[in-house]
């Protein structure tokens, strides 16, 4: 399969490129939903992300990437307890996927041949400490939607099926793309997911025919334009493992955390996953510019993409929710 | 997988707790049901509550954790006899769960491989003399949930099924939980529940603040966050064990039936459970209060979580099924 | 398991009882129907009664409790011709109960071990010369309903599916309980029910503190408590053995078919099922009086658990089926 | 089983009965659809035509009722060639039955262990030569219906599934009983049906009181009821025998033929079933009084139940479809 | 069996037999949908022009009738090459036929015996060379009717299930009928039939005695009836081979070409099967009376049939379909 | 099976066929949706495309028709790597597909036979480097026309179902036809097409005359049909080939790219994919005419088939959307 179209040379489209950078930095910081038109490179920003993504280190043969061999399940018997690289997992729900290959199922060649309930691991498990990409969240059956954001949340695969009684680690960053023309996502759904951003198709020519040169560019002249960009994803790599080691020392001041609340119950989000994941991805964004403590400029940054889709609708104010969010973030943090 | 936030480090939540440690002094109560928006930690204070009750003790080997020999089914050959010590069963309904795998089934595997018709047990076996708790009751499908609060208060699972005919005891404390936003629950469901709580969102900025605090203790300094609230979840855990010992010996003086009686009359609830759960709950208040009397102020401090959930709606009344229940007991039991 | 509460304890609900009375004295009464609100005790009841019944006389290993060896069906190949006692069997549909189990079904594992095709009775068998409990009719599925009521009818288990062709006796009386805030029932459903009861909550509290008493003393001085009522219910039960054997006896003026024929014609009663069954409850009800001729008297004390829930609804009669069956009863038998 | 009620001891019902013995003289007649209230004796009635019919003669093990052994089904391997008296088949359709034992099926006993693919012959194959009773069309599955009415109309079963690819003959009428109350039934379904009958609980006591003491007697002096009743039953088995003898040599004038072409069309009856049947049907009532010749007599008396539930509903005549035909006859048949 | 009632017997009726004897000419006019009320005799004329039709060539064996060896289908291993005479095939779709059985499928027993996967081939395969009935288009299953319409024009069944993957040759003449009162066809469906007739019950008396006594005299005088009539459709199958064998030979002059098209255009019928369907049947028609050359009055005689089931429904035009064709083809073609 | 109708040799339906030429030339146009009446000739044209095509190189033996043998699939376990000539694969879905057809499935002879598990290929795989047509988009189950959609953007079928884990390339041209009156396609769908384009039957005689007689002579007089216009479609092929190979030398000027931009920021047409599919067709269209460089000639000759089906709905422009582009055309690129 040919190398897929660099991150860095997605033009435009600023805030999805930032979020997905957010959550390889942290990915507590728990998902992003793209939302958008048709035909904005949703996909292609994935497929871009998952080449951009440092490896991972994990024990040969594990089929959940266990990052030590005591970590790995028992009922994998893995032999081996050699570590070896590997990308970082990114797995692409594929549509007409059924429920028994998203958590795993009995081994059904075991089971007839040897008369060994065995069970054989699905697309969780080999998602485990990497992505999880479903592309238009609105095609997928709701009781796998509702079994992604479960297990998402609590970082465990528990298998309950054809008598089998399993559970396994499965941490993943779930990214989702949605089109609000499709009809609206349940709240519930929406609030299950770390970060939001909303795509549109740029709207001046000059932009678009960039993008037409890129794509032109990438299919004619494959090499000379991955030279050029190949490098810059590089470069955006080492500042992701810069932040990353960043993240534990960095100082957070008890005034932000009061701006997260103050900003929060100003806007009237239910829960408070907002302030958590608002946080978060503050520190996450402060760790990525390399400074040393936390401020509110980082919170300013990336409040829209942290609480947006987590308001209620409000019949009385017809600004859309980013803007909601802008205009409190101007009055609470200013 | 590391050690869950402590019961005692929960910021907040008083009724949820209370109604928690209620069912832990005594089981038959009846089950907890927690009404919430999402993000209150409804999931949170489940796992800690199970960290924090104290273990039981069960026959070795035995599917559904039987406290003598002489009272595991016929069906699990248990062979041993000797007595262990275990966690209280916490059994988590993960969402598409099957049937099978909630009341057992036969097992495949000795079907296909010895030509036997054995008896695998479910979650319900699991679950006996514990907890089985179900997020977001909304989610779940309405014959599996009929089916539990069935299990539940007969306190028996019988299987007929796939040429199986199988019974054995499933006691067990059902905790749920639910969202209103997601539409009303249907009176029957809600009268099999034996108290009902509502959680919100704090709405003053220290308390979220003291919420994100104590959250980022557990996350950043695990240890010693948890030498401080593991004691305190210590002492919590005697006063429960010593109010289950107090209880056979509580008195409860006739005025106290005739207030229980008097209440529900008042408050116009259907049928007679809600007395006796009004009773048992005041009794095990009382014992956690190491009292050696239900008082009147006993049933008044329960009587929102034990009938809230019991009243007819009203379509004159517009004050909320909890401010009922209040204006009633300050005029009933002054 | 524990004994359960015994039937002559039950506070109240002095129809339900009665009409419960009736069927064990002539099964062919056909049936009961319980209405009635949530926690009123209807399942209570059905659990007191079946330890109340007489024990009955069968053959050996016989699967449908035949009297006689000659009447063990030949599918079953009872081999004993031994007769013994069994406890009247009195059988509880569970939820979530699959056809194949109430009508019985080929016997899987004689099919996949022995390739025989044999045939594996269901409750429909084991209920046979007993009690079948259905609690909650409405939330069973239709075309279960409609196979018990026809079995119950024809007395008669006609089973033709996978190739099996099998039928054997299924005589029961069906006793189910039905929330009449969930839905009525259909007509053609009802009128297959011989008597049907309505209970309620007790409004007065002297009555809800005898309640709460007698099940706090049956949780708390088990023993001495059956102590007390097990006899209670011993004179009951040498009452009902009574009844059956002075019930061929009994004599049945031709006034009273004449009362029978011109309740029913003046009530618009459609069928005739109403006066066949008016006439068994009348004599079931007058030997237990061990009176020794059926009078008005008797057909004016069974008249409303015989005909209420044969009326068709009268839109302009704003009265209850019981008022008007008791008007229609004071005008026709005076 | 106890033998049923007599056809003859039937109190009332006189329509029912007639057309009932109709289809006993000519069952080219082709099935009887009877309309009628819950409780009004509808199964009792089919029952009690099983006991009367006369035996066939039919070859030994042929699995449907052939009356030659060169007319028995290849597929059948029928080895004796002896012809045997058998009861006129009367098969009853049980309430739940799969399509697959209607029409039969691959025996699965067979394929399993012999590897062979044979054909299980179902109920239309008991039925061959006899009758078939569904109680209740309306609580059958429409697919099943429509199959029955397909069978019954070409006298021929062809199954064309799992892999099978068998013809039988399945001649046989067809009695349906079903409720108005339940709901119109499809116009097609009633054409299909040679005749249609209503059946009504009787208004007067001293009918009532009939039906209730020749039950009673039934019930409490068996022998004796029997004696009498049988006596009767066996008088008329003998005019429906004489009949069947008749039916070739009974003579049809022009004239009646054209009195059923006048009278079709003058109701606006669709097609010609109409008056095929009210010819056949008249024939046998003629044969049945044992007259040499067909008359305008014999249509006059049969014309409501061979007519009546092939009207189109007209919105401007009120009166039912019974009294329609009846005014229609006095008019073209003075 | 006994012999079907003769094709030239049928009383009335033209049109509909008239198409039939056209697709006997030219299989390639596609399909017949005769639409009537129920007893109109359309099942019976299925049965009759089967029948009436002349035997065709087969290889001995090949499960698809092929006319030489080298068509047989591969998979089929057809031995012998021996040439045979055979019934043209009229197959007959069974209700409650499933899409296995009609395609054909995966012979379940030589996989079962012999673990080879086998094409068993369906009904579609029997047909071909030949014809196939549907009675009551309405009552088959959407998808079953929309895989016949494929086939039936492709003129071959593709079959991809079960990993099989095979192809043969399925040209039949399609005949259906449906009853406009059970709702309408959707115009897609209307459009892949060649012809449609419409058949009514006759009016008159004169004509409705006639019909019975037919009818009677095939059943009563069965040898005389055949011997009279047999010669009759012996005569029409004569002019029907004359015409096959005329029919390449007929000249089509150009402003018959003319005609059509003016005539498709000026009713504004969609698509170009019109004019197509028009030509070949006009000039099966000008075979059947054996002229030399297809003329107006050819077309004139078939258009209706050809035509009138492909009009757009016009709301302001509120004759049928049939009176509107007429109309245009006096205007256009007068 | 007899030689298809020329592709040359169909009347008029130039946009159509001019679609599909660009399809052949440049498979990276993405599928075509041909709209249209019924009867227009959709099938025909597919049918001749397919004969039209020049044929593939590929490796013996490979189900995916791989051009190198290291680029066959694993599981395949090709073992020649011979070159074989191959006509370009045209896959027709025929109706009632089921899923496991379309992308694959385990192959059950080999699980049943030798225990392994095997994938065997589908319809997808069989369609790599050509075309997949399917006829009627509208009768096809909405999961499988997402599937194909899905996969025929992605170019990889991905297979996880019944424990398999399986991919393989799958690019193909994908032709679909869909009836407008039998309801709208969504958005989301006809947004994945690259092209469409609208047949309608023609509307006046002599073309209608002419459409007939080529099919007569098709049919009459095949080999001389044949050699006329199989030369005429070999000259077609030649052509085709040539602008296969000018494609990469094909010049783009920028202004071209502006024209792109610039014309569906004018149509307000959502995503990108439009101006990327509008160049690719123009570019096609460019080689087709040996034209050594794009000009804004060639886009505003594809710009309807590439850009109509993109247009939002707008309530106030009555006009098709066809002539909305042709509007736009005329402003933006005069």
């Amino acid at each position: 399969m040919k190398q897929p179209f660099p991150f860095s040379a997605i033009v435009g489209q600023e805030q999805m490129k930032q979020a997905m950078v957010l959550t390889a930095i942290d990915p507590g910081i728990g998902g992003v939903l793209v939302f958008g038109d048709r035909g904005t490179g949703k996909s292609t920003a994935v497929r871009a992300l998952a080449a951009l993504l440092p490896p991972i280190t994990a024990v040969e043969g594990c089929p959940v990437n266990s990052a030590r061999p005591e970590d790995c399940p028992e009922w994998a018997h893995v032999a081996s307890s050699r570590l070896v690289e590997r990308p970082t997992p990114v797995v692409d729900l594929p549509l007409g996927v059924t429920e028994d290959r998203v958590v795993g199922a009995l081994d059904i060649e075991r089971a007839l041949t040897r008369g060994e309930k065995a069970f054989e691991p699905g697309l969780l498990a080999r998602a485990n400490r990497g992505y999880l990409y479903i592309d238009e969240v609105n095609l997928l059956e709701d009781h796998i939607v509702d079994l992604l954001l479960d297990v998402a949340q609590s970082g465990e695969n528990v298998v309950e099926r054809e008598g089998l009684s399993i559970r396994h680690p499965a941490r993943f960053v779930l990214v989702g793309s949605g089109n609000p023309e499709e009809g609206e996502l349940r709240p519930q759904l929406l609030d299950r997911f770390g970060l939001s951003v909303e795509v549109r198709s740029p709207r001046d020519i000059e932009t678009r025919v960039e993008v037409i040169l890129r794509r032109d560019a990438y299919d004619s002249d494959f090499d000379g334009f991955m030279a050029t960009w190949g490098a810059e994803d590089g470069t955006l790599r080492e500042r992701i493992l810069a932040a990353r080691a960043a993240l534990p020392k960095l100082k957070t001041p008890n005034t932000v955390l009061h701006d997260c609340a103050a900003l929060c119950i100003a806007l009237g989000s239910d829960g408070l996953r907002g302030e958590l994941t608002l946080l978060r991805a503050a520190r996450a964004q402060a760790a990525f510019e390399a400074a040393p403590t936390v401020t509110r400029a980082h919170l300013r940054d990336v409040a829209s993409m942290a609480l947006s889709h987590r308001l209620r609708r409000d019949p009385l104010d017809e600004a859309g929710s980013g803007a909601r969010v802008a205009r409190c973030v101007a009055e609470v943090l200013p």
